[in-house]
Formats: structure tokens, sequence, C-alpha cells
């Protein structure tokens, strides 16, 4: 089934202990398609600059990503630079331009109306719950926000939290939305709020999902999946688009949603996201194939499980 | 099989945003040879003042820990004194009163020797290695140490790496030890260092283990177990050494030392650092019974294991 994803399409500048790349081909919905591309059919709504290019276009084409809903305005792309240095969980900010993206007001095409999952990215939660709203198909929302709406627009995220089944943030995140400084009873503050499901990235240690009781055909018991200690993390940048995207287009491309699936959900995302941080930028993530993927998420079953 | 462990008995004054405890017993020997006794037969060897009364050995006794390595010295009992504030993982020392700690000389009493298995807590790296050549049946040994050791005696410390068959330390000192900020790096580096077996603790995301390939019967695939998330963590301290009591308090219960039971064992030192910090002090670790612990093993196989 399809997804259909709302998010930033980004240039970005990175610098990792690794290297250096220069305006490479990024944003929360260019890492979430590509990623959710090895599972099903993606579709895109976005907005870009006179600076993308066909080629740009070309990486998302190329993944079969439906690019109709990227809409193209006059002006720059939204340009981010960063650089990690000791603490690969954490981008230190040497520059934010949002450029086209400040005034982005994201219009859904009339073929994209029957999407049936949806991924609001992180972008303002006012504009995610419209997005929400226009869409009556859709079975599945999953959301992700960040401490800059959590603390400058609560009421507006708020609404957004009732619209949204499943939320995907970090530990900072969830603990800072719910001022809670324990990790599960923020869960379980944050599962009043709206969501079915929380899921926690943890970066390097994986994920967690905690559930409302009685959703998803089960309890409230948690479940965790790992992430790959990971020889040499070239760049971070990317990684928790990329589990949101392995984690929907796994759930979408199954026939049924309940906690079996959601939980290998959970380890697609963990492997999608290591796979990311293999490479600079978007690459490693444009020339997978569902053989590498499949076998990767078998380590991490070996990884985790008791024979 | 039996265990020895050499480590410290000590009386700890403890904050945590739960509450305050008073000159509680605790102390590496301590929380580790409560955490094993569920297990097998443990043997401690320790130092303790004149203020550790019959009352406080009952705590061991009533566990079946053979007390008899425990030394009296004249003076007071090895003190500490911290708080955890805002983070668990992370405790802000108040004060440190070595006392009859400061001179310990591990003695082996005669009954000992026999001593199958080795636990070597954290203390002085030229005393570890001195009880370990001590010990001619041992069939195998685990150890902890600390940045403190890693920075002061690093020679000593290298000399006790080349008898310690699997080091349990957390991963600050992994990256520490190896001067290497990747973990995986890290503990490759470890593992040409002496041990066969590599436990990174996690803290509340679990703990990983590396191997040396070939070792134990199996390949260079590391494994990962999870922490319980847990509502409220009272007080955090010896989760480490709990865990390491379980680990290898599991493993000397066995008939064989293979990957599976390291594996188990990974699981089992999980659950025991689980219940260590639901209380203050010992006392979680003081009344368990087995049922209990499996039933817990259970918990974190649910948590981490795909149906």
């Amino acid at each position: 089934m399809s997804i259909l994803a709302v998010g930033s399409v980004a240039f970005d500048t990175i610098t990792t202990p690794s290297g250096h790349a220069e305006s490479v081909l990024g944003g929360s919905g260019t890492y979430f398609s590509l990623a959710a591309s090895y599972f099903t059919e993606v579709r895109l709504v976005a907005v870009v600059g006179d600076d993308f290019t066909a080629e740009h276009e070309q990486v998302l084409k190329k993944r079969k990503v439906d690019t109709r809903g990227i809409e193209h305005e006059k002006g720059k792309t939204f340009r981010w630079g960063g650089r990690y240095l000791d603490n690969l969980n954490d981008a230190k900010t040497d520059f934010t331009e949002l450029n086209v993206f400040e005034k982005f007001q994201p219009r859904i095409p009339a073929e994209y109306k029957d999407s049936e999952f949806l991924f609001l990215g992180n972008i303002h939660p006012t504009l995610q719950s419209a997005v929400r709203l226009e869409l009556s198909d859709v079975k599945l929302t999953g959301g992700d926000t960040m401490n800059f709406w959590i603390q400058g627009a609560p009421e507006e995220l708020r609404e957004t939290l009732r619209l949204v089944n499943i939320l995907m943030i970090n530990d900072g995140e969830a603990k800072m939305l719910a001022k809670e400084s324990s990790l599960p009873r923020a869960a379980r503050k944050v599962l009043t709020m709206g969501p079915n499901a929380l899921v926690v990235k943890h970066g390097e240690y994986g994920a967690t999902i905690f559930f409302r009781d009685g959703t998803f055909g089960g309890g409230s018991h948690p479940f965790r999946a790992p992430a790959l200690p990971i020889e040499e993390v070239k760049d971070p940048t990317g990684a928790g688009d990329s589990f949101a995207g392995g984690f929907m287009g796994y759930i979408a491309s199954q026939e049924d949603v309940n906690r079996e699936i959601i939980k290998r959900a959970l380890f697609y995302g963990g492997v999608m996201g290591s796979f990311a941080v293999e490479r600079f930028g978007t690459e490693r993530l444009e020339n997978l194939t569902r053989d590498e993927i499949d076998a990767r998420f078998q380590v991490f079953r070996e990884l985790t499980h008791l024979g």
C-alpha cells in the first residue's frame, strides 16, 4: 500500500570525523522516501528551489518515489550545515537557511489523496495536522517532531498528536514532551496525548516502542530493537528519518497491522538506519537491494535472539 | 560450580530523585555476591572495619554467601557518598573514605583455592593479577576496572587484562582503554589485549558482548541484551556489579561455557541489574526468588524477541 510522506528536501553540508560533504541531497522527506521505497510505493510532498535539478530528482525517481508532490518554487532549496565531532549522536549546527522551506504549505496532489499510510516529517505541527485532515483514506499516521516545536508550538503540537497513531521521537524529546525524566513514565504520558504507540529512538542503542494497552491487538508491553554496532559511522545525518522509512515502509507493505508486524518493522527501521550512516548523505540508501536488507535483518535478529 | 569474588564491601550514602539512604551496605563485592548467589555458590574476599557488624554479615550469610574470606581490620569500613541528580547513569561523588580498603591485600583462604570461577571486582589491577595467579583451578575469570585505573595504572592493567577471560566495563571505559571513539573498533582493540570477550555495559540500554573470533565455540558476531525500561529507578548504585553477578553466576551454574550460555548469561545480568535498581542499596537483591528471576528473564525475552 502507498505511503504519503511530507517532509523537507534539503542540501546538507556535513563534517564528521570521517570527512566532509558539501551541499549533498538530504532532508527528512528524502531519507524517509528512499528508505521506505524498498518496501512499498512512496509519494513525497515537499518544496524545493531552482537549485534542485532534474539530476537531484532522478535520485528519488530511480527508487520509484513519486515526485509529483514536490513543489518547485523560485529561490533556493532549504540548506543546512552541521558537524559531528566527538559525539556522533549529536550534531552542532553551522547554519540553517530555510529558503523556500520557510513558506512551505504542503499541497496534496489529487493523485495522492487515496494514500493509506501517512508520514508527517518534522515540520510545523499546524502543517502536519492540515495534511492529515486532508486525507480521508489514511489507515495509519506516523509522525515526527522535535524540541523546537515541543517548546515553540506546544498547543499546535497537542492538536497534531491527537491525529498521529505512531509518534517517533528520541529520548530527550520524549522526556521534554512529557516533562518526565523517567522514560517509561514519559512514554505512558505521551500515550495519553493521542498516539497508540510511541517509538523512542536511542541512536546507537536502537529503539523502543511503547504501546497504549489494547492497541494493535496487544497489551502495554514495550518492545526493543537494537541498532547495529557499526565500525565506522561515516555520517549520522538522516538516520532517524531512514529508521522511520524502514519502519513505516515495512508496515505499509503488509496486509495487516498487528503487534508482530510492528515489532518486525522496528527491526527494519534499525536496518535502514544502519545502512544510512555507512556513507555520506543518501549514497548508501540509493543503491541497496532487498536481499541486502533482509540479510541485515537476520544480523539484527542474531544480535538479539537467544537460541 | 563456585565463584570466588574479590571486591569492596562498603557503606554507601546515596541521594537520588527518589530519596536518600544513609550508610547502607554496598560495595562491588556485596552486590556481585548477592546477585550471583541466586545461581551458584559464592565465596567473597574483601575487607571490613569494626563498624561491619554480625548483622551486616548476616545479609550475605542469609544468601549463603561464604564470608570466611572477609577480613576484619581495625578501623572503619570503606565509605562512599554520592548523588544521582538528573542523570541516573552518572553519580556525583560527595565523599570517598577508603579507610581499611586503602591497604587491602586480598588473602585467599585455603578453602577457596579450588574455586573454578573468579570475579575480579574493581580494585587495583596489581591486586587483581595477584589473586588470579594464586588460583590454579580457575576455568574462567571475569573482571571489572574503571577510568581511575585505566589512566592511573595502565601498565599494571595491561598485565591484568592478559589474565582476564571476560572483561566487563562501560562504553566510556572501553573507549578510553582502547583510545578509540567507535565502540566496535574499541572492542576489537580491547580483545587484542587479552580477554576472549568484552562485555560493554550501556546502563539503561543494556549491554553488548563482543567476542574474539574462535572463542567459546563461535565467531566474532556480537550479541546484545536489553535493560528493562523501569518506571522508577530508585537507586542505580550497584547495578553494574549486580549485572556482573547475574552474568557470572549463571555461567558458573552451567555444565559448559559456550556461546548460547554466555548469551543467556547476558540476559541474566540485565535481569539482576534491573532488580538492583528498584530499591535503595541491596534491599531488592536480598529477598528475591529464582522464580521471580526467571519470570523477569521471560520479560526480557519478550521485550526483544520476534515471534
